[in-house]
C-alpha cells in the first residue's frame, strides 16, 4: 500500500506513493485540515486545482456535531462533503485534551484537572461546545471513525503537553501503547464487516513529550505493531523549533523504512523541509487556512501581512513566483482593500494562495528527491525564506 | 444601445438588449451587488457560472475606501476586481443619506439632522466608518464613477425616505432634477475626454416619494432628458409591496418607451415579477447574499432558513428544481451543519444559491415574455411561492 520510489543520498528524504480506497497519495504530502467537514473558506473543487490528494476531519468536532450516524447514513465524510478523494481522520484524541478539557489538563501535576477524566478505558471529557460529558475511547474511536468511512484513520492516543514531567510522559505513553493495542484489536474486527473496496488503514501515533528514550521507545512499540503507518503525535505543541528538529533527528534511525511517517500538526514551510530531511513523509496543518483569515500569507521570501501599508497601491501578485488562482487574478491592493472591509472573500483568496504554497512546496520537493537535488534545494529556499523569530508557528493564530 | 426584442401582450413586460462597452446584457436583468468591490462571498468566474451579466459597485464605499484614483490607477474596477463584463455604479447619494447620516436624517422635520447638510450644491456629509468629512455633488459623483469606469453610471439625487411629507418629498425631487441637469453636463465633459471604446452610459434616477402626481412628474422630467435610460429610486426603502406596485402602476405609462427602465434597490423573487409585470428592465439588490450569510434561501416554494429543525436529516438540495452548484453537489443535512458551525463555506454556498435563483427566475421570466406565455408563468410562479408576510422584504438583514 505504500511504496517508496526515491531517495535522497546523504539525506532522510524520500518519495512515494500510498495507495488508498479513493486514489493515491504521492509523497511527502500536506494534507489541508477540514476539521468541520470543510477546509475552511475553500471549495473542494479548488483544492483540487491547488492540488490537495488528501485532506483531513476531525473525529472530536464531527462526533459531537453532526454525529458519525448521520455522516454515515449520508454515504461517509467524503460523499457527504463533495470530496470524492483520499481523506484521513484524526482519532479525536488530541482534541479531547485541547479543546475538551485541555485548558485545565495540567499534567505536570500529574492529575488532570476538572472536566477531564483518563482512565484505563478511555476519557471522559466535557464538550466545549456546550460542556455536555462525553467518553472516548479506542474502541468508541475506532467505531466513529469507521462511521465517518476515512481512508487513514488514527489510534486514540493521550497527547500529553510538551511542558509534561517524565513520569507523567511515561504513564501517558504507556497509556497510548495500551490503547494502541486496543484499537488494532477494535479496528479488525469492524473491518471485517467492511467491503473489501472500503478497506480503512490505521496508523498509530508515537508519543514521548521531549524524552528522548520514550520519544524511540515509543516509535519502537508503534513500528513493530503490523500496521500501514507510524505518526508522531505531540510535537509542534508548545516547544521550540529546535526541540522538535532534535526529536525527529534522534527518532529518524527508529522511523520504520517501509511505512509511511506521519508528523502530525507541522506546519510551517520550514518545518516541512527540515522534517521532510528527517524522513518524514505526511503533514497536516490547520496554519494555511488560519494564518490566511487573520491576513497572513507566505511567499518565498518568508511571511507577510496583507494590511502591511507597503501593499496599499502595490498592482504586485502576493508573490510574483506563485501560480494560484489569487496571484493570477488579483493584485495585493485589491486583497488588501477587501481584507481590510472584512469581505470573506479576502479570507477564501488568501487560504487559497497559503495552501497553494504548501502544496508546491511539497510538489517541489518531491521533485528535487527524485531528481536528487533535494538538499541544495532546501538550502536555497530556506536561505531566501525569512522566518520571523526562532518559534515553532504551527499553532499561530 | 438598447434594443427591445419582445413584449408580452396584456402586460407591460419586454425583454431586450443592452449593449454596453464590456459587452450586451439581456433584460429584464438582474445585477447582484458588489458593494466594496466584491459580491459578497462569490467569485467572480462564480458569478459567470450563475449567469450574471452586469454587477454593481457602491460610488459610496469604493470613494472613502480606498479611492476612486487608486482604482483608476489600476485600470478600473473591472480590471481591479477579476470582473471583466459590464458593471453599473450608483452614484453615492442613496448611501450618503442612509449610511453617512441617514440614521439622523429625518426629512419629516424638513430638516436633516447632524451629520448631513444638504444644498443646492451639494451633500456634506460624515463616513460610517470613522465620521470624517466630506462632500459629494452631481459633478464630484460623476467625476468618481468615470475614475471607477463602470459602463452605467448613475445620476446624484436625494433619496428621502418613503416618510417624507409631500413639502419636502417635492423640495427633495426638484433638488434631485437639477442635480441630474448638473450631472449630464458634468458627464457630458467628462466622456469628451475618454476614449470612445470607454464610453459610459448616465441614467437619471427619478424620485417623488409615495405622492402619484410627484412621481409622475419626476418619471416626465427624467424621461425627456437625453440619456439611455431612467431609474426609479427611492422605493423599497420602508413602503409596503403595495405602495411600491401602487407606484409603478401609476408610472407605468409614463416609462419612456424605447430606454431601459432600472428600478433600484429590488429585490424579491415576488417583487421582480411584479415590476416586470409593469415595465421594469432592471434590478439590483443586496438581499440574495445578505439573505445567504444570515441562513436563509429561497426555493421555488418561497423562503426557508436552513437551520430548520426539519432539514437536520434532509439528503435534498436546497431546491429539488435546482441546478446550481450549491445544489449540484450539496444536501441540506451537510450545508445546515457547516452554516451552524459558522463556516464561511456555508455562507458562499447559500449566496451562490439565492443568487442563482434569482437570475434564473429572470432568465426563465424572458424566455416566457419571448414565448408570449410571461402572465402564465407570474401566475404559477406566485401561486407555489409563499410569501412570509404582506411586506417588503427587499432590506431585511
Amino acid at each position: 500500500m505504500f511504496q517508496i520510489l526515491n531517495k535522497q543520498k546523504g539525506s532522510a528524504a524520500r518519495t512515494g506513493i500510498l495507495t488508498t480506497p479513493h486514489g493515491t497519495i504521492q509523497t511527502p504530502v500536506f494534507m489541508p485540515v477540514g476539521t468541520n467537514g470543510t477546509v475552511k473558506g475553500v471549495k473542494p473543487e479548488e483544492l483540487v486545482e491547488i492540488g490537495a490528494e488528501i485532506i483531513l476531519g476531525n473525529t472530536y468536532h464531527l462526533h459531537l456535531r453532526p454525529g458519525e450516524l448521520l455522516i454515515k447514513e449520508k454515504g461517509g465524510l467524503q460523499k457527504w462533503t463533495n470530496w470524492r478523494r483520499p481523506m484521513l481522520t484524526d482519532s479525536g484524541g488530541f482534541q479531547v485534551f485541547s479543546l475538551g478539557a485541555g485548558k485545565d489538563y495540567t499534567p505536570l501535576s500529574n492529575i488532570p484537572k476538572i472536566g477531564v477524566k483518563i482512565s484505563e478505558d478511555g476519557v471522559e471529557f466535557r464538550s466545549h461546545l456546550d460542556g455536555s460529558k462525553h467518553f472516548l475511547s479506542p474502541e468508541i474511536a475506532m467505531q466513529i471513525q469507521a462511521d465517518l468511512g476515512a481512508d487513514v484513520i488514527m489510534a486514540f492516543d493521550e497527547c500529553a503537553p510538551g511542558t509534561s514531567d517524565k513520569s507523567y510522559a511515561r504513564q501517558a505513553m504507556d497509556r497510548t501503547h495500551a490503547w494502541a493495542l486496543k484499537c488494532k484489536i477494535a479496528h479488525e474486527k469492524i473491518q471485517k464487516e467492511r467491503p473489501a473496496e472500503a478497506q480503512q488503514m490505521l496508523f498509530p501515533i508515537a508519543q514521548g513529550v521531549v524524552y528522548d528514550d520514550l520519544r524511540i521507545e515509543s516509535m519502537k512499540f508503534m513500528s513493530e505493531l503490523d500496521l500501514p503507518g507510524v505518526a508522531i503525535g505531540g510535537l509542534s505543541v508548545g516547544e521550540s523549533k529546535e526541540q522538535m528538529y532534535h526529536t525527529l533527528d534522534v527518532l529518524q534511525p527508529h522511523l520504520p523504512e517501509h511505512k509511511p511517517h506521519y508528523l502530525m500538526g507541522v506546519g510551517t514551510p520550514e518545518d516541512i523541509l527540515e522534517a521532510v530531511d528527517r524522513g518524514i513523509d505526511m503533514f497536516d496543518c490547520v496554519l494555511p487556512t488560519r494564518l490566511a483569515r487573520h491576513g497572513t500569507f507566505w511567499t518565498h521570501e518568508g511571511r507577510f501581512h496583507i494590511k502591511q501599508s507597503g501593499f496599499k497601491n502595490s498592482s504586485e501578485p502576493l508573490d510574483t513566483t506563485c501560480t494560484c488562482y489569487t496571484c493570477r487574478n488579483y493584485e495585493m491592493s485589491y486583497l488588501r482593500h477587501i481584507f481590510t472591509e472584512g469581505e470573506i472573500l479576502a479570507m477564501s483568496l488568501l487560504s487559497i494562495h497559503n495552501l497553494h504554497f504548501l502544496l508546491d512546496l511539497t510538489a517541489k520537493i518531491r521533485a528535487h528527491i527524485n531528481a536528487g537535488t533535494f538538499t541544495t534545494f532546501k538550502n536555497d529556499f530556506l536561505r531566501n525564506f525569512t522566518i520571523p523569530d526562532g518559534k515553532n508557528h504551527n499553532s499561530d493564530p
